[in-house]
């Protein structure tokens, strides 16, 4: 095993990678920025590093700083945490090059799966179902209206090197699409520096359902089971449930089966995260891969008992998988709330602040994974979320009154969440009846 | 089920009973002293009344106050929590005259079971192993003498209504007995206001190991296994498990069993602990019965999956268990570390003071139980316990780790606690090979 480990990350996914290494024995270095100093994640590591100014690229997005502090300290390994440069395949090969072992799949795989189109043709070639699409990205918009006739309306255009929820668009028909395709292309070069697009049916009021991975180094993969994942703003999530109470046992079958066919053809190893939209007749359709571990990963951790960042560090190390997939049920039913510095009633715009005051729930069922502290001065420099109220239940009825009992005693004074608006939907008849999909925050289905 | 509850408590214990009605639907009332106008229980509570001033006989033991606080606010039940009014059979008696629900066994089963020579006697009718003793309490000095002959030295004295700790002592030959008699006798008086003793063999180096009873109103009684509660300074627990790495499965089964049939006997109604003294060649005693739910509950709830304070409820409003024996099984490991204000280096002596800065810790497995908040000020004049730290893992190994770490990310500024002190027993050797007895701490066993 690691005997050091550097968490190139900030705030609670930092925190909670800090957690996974002090259970294995593993020395901590958190890095940090000139504006996370008083960063929680900087303080309860076994060391800290400043890799640079508060820019994140000129310190998260570091990479010659990031891997000279982890040389530096006589670490082994680096955990890339999420965002930031978690699935950059550069970085897991410098990582590699530099003679460090990269907590993650392999900056192939990475590279592989990061290309939308190329991670199409694979699933394809697994035999999972892909919604009707393009087979690359669009030459040009030329080719997207003749795709868009083949596909037929509406269509949904997604940037080949997006995430987290950038350069996607819709158009219900042929007069949207130029719009749809300019305006995908623009915000996909600001944020990906790459503005090709590819297209696909667009499946009308999907339900956001992901399977998550669990691969080592010998070729045995496994499959956690599902995590709900509908209930989201701006295609970022809310709240996260596992399992899902739309899966039935026939289609959680089809979905984990396929997600561990396509991880097996692309040899994946570590923890990933296959995405599915599945429409009103759970039918599912391929979307995407993440290759790291992802913000919802505790409600997997909570049903199967699996610590999915302590698998990450071993199978990292050279382990193998200590269990197999008949090892695993789903115990229960768990949610999870992100706590994040936004405001629900402008959009969700980010709400930086001082924490004047915390209070964090506790008692039975209630897990919080958090790099808030009172006092805390949140810096505007970076994602908006602090924490994560995660809850377990029994069944998924006492998960959701336990969620309730949390939120209702949860207390961030002085700086605006959206705990507020995640209470109202978990009180709402369509979330307790568990009918929704990722348009209902925009539908109005929680109101 | 009830619409509206008292809580007749204060600290974590309170907090723990407010999240308990809100699980189920249940408007809370708190009660407070003048001292505690800003404790958490009062702030979180759906409603709160100040029921008098600091000292406790004037406020959470003024049972006028206390059910006057009640019928005016709307109340159908209220529940004691532990310590306090919890034991005594008249204020039980007082509510039931007033028309409300006490939460809790009947009077008179509280009152049988608090005179611990009635208790030996039900323990021996039902089959249950006691420790070779005196029959009731003792006339005189000249009596313990002559008993003391009979049972054969060491002997203990034993307060007939103690309970935490208090008024116990142990005489090793006729030369210590004078002293041990006295001495038992006034502090016996002093917190009691009864100074009779009774008088058992001595047990040398037993484990404190206790079995979790739940009984409803139509005779069902149910056991939760048992806890290893045998980490203990001055007669008080510090860190409790569940299940008991010392007992074995055929142990289990002959506690649980007498358990069963003392708690049957008397009719036992809602939680309650048989406790146990267990001597290194696995021999038990019953030692006493605690009619209320113990400070160490959430170990077995973690173990069991039963939130025993919603059952508590549930069977105060007259439902009957809603599981049988055989739908419970031990799952995993808990451990629980008591957070105290008090200063292991000066014999645990209570420390009060204003928490300057708290951090509570979190991730996977953590529950924090707690009272506690940034800023709050101890006030001086109750329990110590301010709250309590859970770790649950699917091992004892795995528990023993989640502990360690979340001791060490745990900060309380501005109080003394046990922290360290208990995170040096959690490192030590006899507690990581389970070898330890309810003197270890006083005998050097963790260092």
């Amino acid at each position: 095993m690691f005997q050091k480990v550097l968490i190139a990350n900030r705030g609670e996914i930092a925190v909670r990678i800090i957690q996974a290494c002090r259970d294995l024995g593993i020395i901590s270095v958190a890095v940090y920025s000139e504006a996370d100093r008083e960063a929680l994640h900087a303080q309860i590591a076994d060391e800290a590093v400043c890799i640079g100014p508060a820019r994140a690229a000129d310190s998260y997005l570091n990479m010659d700083n990031i891997i000279s502090a982890a040389l530096a300290s006589g670490c082994q390994a680096i955990h890339p945490g999420f965002g930031f440069l978690s699935e950059n395949p550069d970085f897991a090969e410098r990582i590699t090059q530099a003679g460090l072992a990269f907590i993650g799949p392999t900056a192939a795989t990475i590279r592989l799966m990061g290309d939308k189109s190329e991670a199409k043709r694979n699933a394809i070639a697994a035999g999972v179902p892909v919604a009707l699409g393009t087979d690359g990205p669009l030459r040009d918009f030329d080719e997207a209206i003749s795709e868009a006739e083949r596909i037929g309306y509406p269509v949904m255009l997604k940037a080949a090197s997006g995430g987290g929820g950038k350069g996607i668009r819709v158009a219900e028909s042929v007069k949207d699409l130029k719009d749809a395709y300019d305006s995908a292309s623009a915000e996909a070069i600001a944020n990906f520096g790459d503005g090709r697009l590819y297209m696909e049916k667009y499946i009308h009021n999907p339900r956001h359902i992901e399977v998550q991975i669990l691969g080592d180094n010998y070729g045995n993969v496994v499959h956690l089971f599902e995590r709900e994942c509908s209930v989201q703003r701006r295609h970022q999530k809310l709240i996260e449930e596992s399992p899902s109470a739309f899966v039935t046992p026939e289609l959680r079958e089809k979905m984990t089966s396929a997600a561990v066919a396509l991880a097996k053809r692309v040899g994946y190893r570590n923890a990933g995260t296959i995405e599915f939209l599945v429409d009103n007749d759970r039918n599912f359709y391929f979307c995407e891969m993440n290759t790291r571990i992802q913000v919802e990963h505790p409600v997997t951790e909570e049903v199967t008992g699996v610590d999915l960042v302590c698998e990450q560090l071993r199978v990292a190390a050279g382990e193998p998988l200590s269990f197999k997939q008949e090892d695993l049920t789903i115990r229960g039913h768990a949610i999870e709330c992100r706590i994040n510095a936004e405001d629900p009633s402008r959009n969700f715009a980010p709400c930086p602040g001082t924490l004047v005051s915390l209070h964090l729930p506790g008692g039975p069922g209630v897990r919080v994974d958090s790099a808030a502290y009172q006092g805390y001065k949140i810096p505007p420099f970076y994602d908006s979320m602090i924490g994560k109220l995660i809850v377990y239940g029994a069944d998924r009825e006492q998960a959701i009154v336990r969620m309730r009992r949390a939120l209702a005693e949860m207390l961030f004074e002085g700086v605006v969440t959206a705990t507020d608006y995640q209470m109202h939907i978990l009180c709402s008849k369509a979330f307790v009846e568990a009918n929704f999909n990722v348009n209902s925050i925009a539908n109005g289905d929680f109101d």
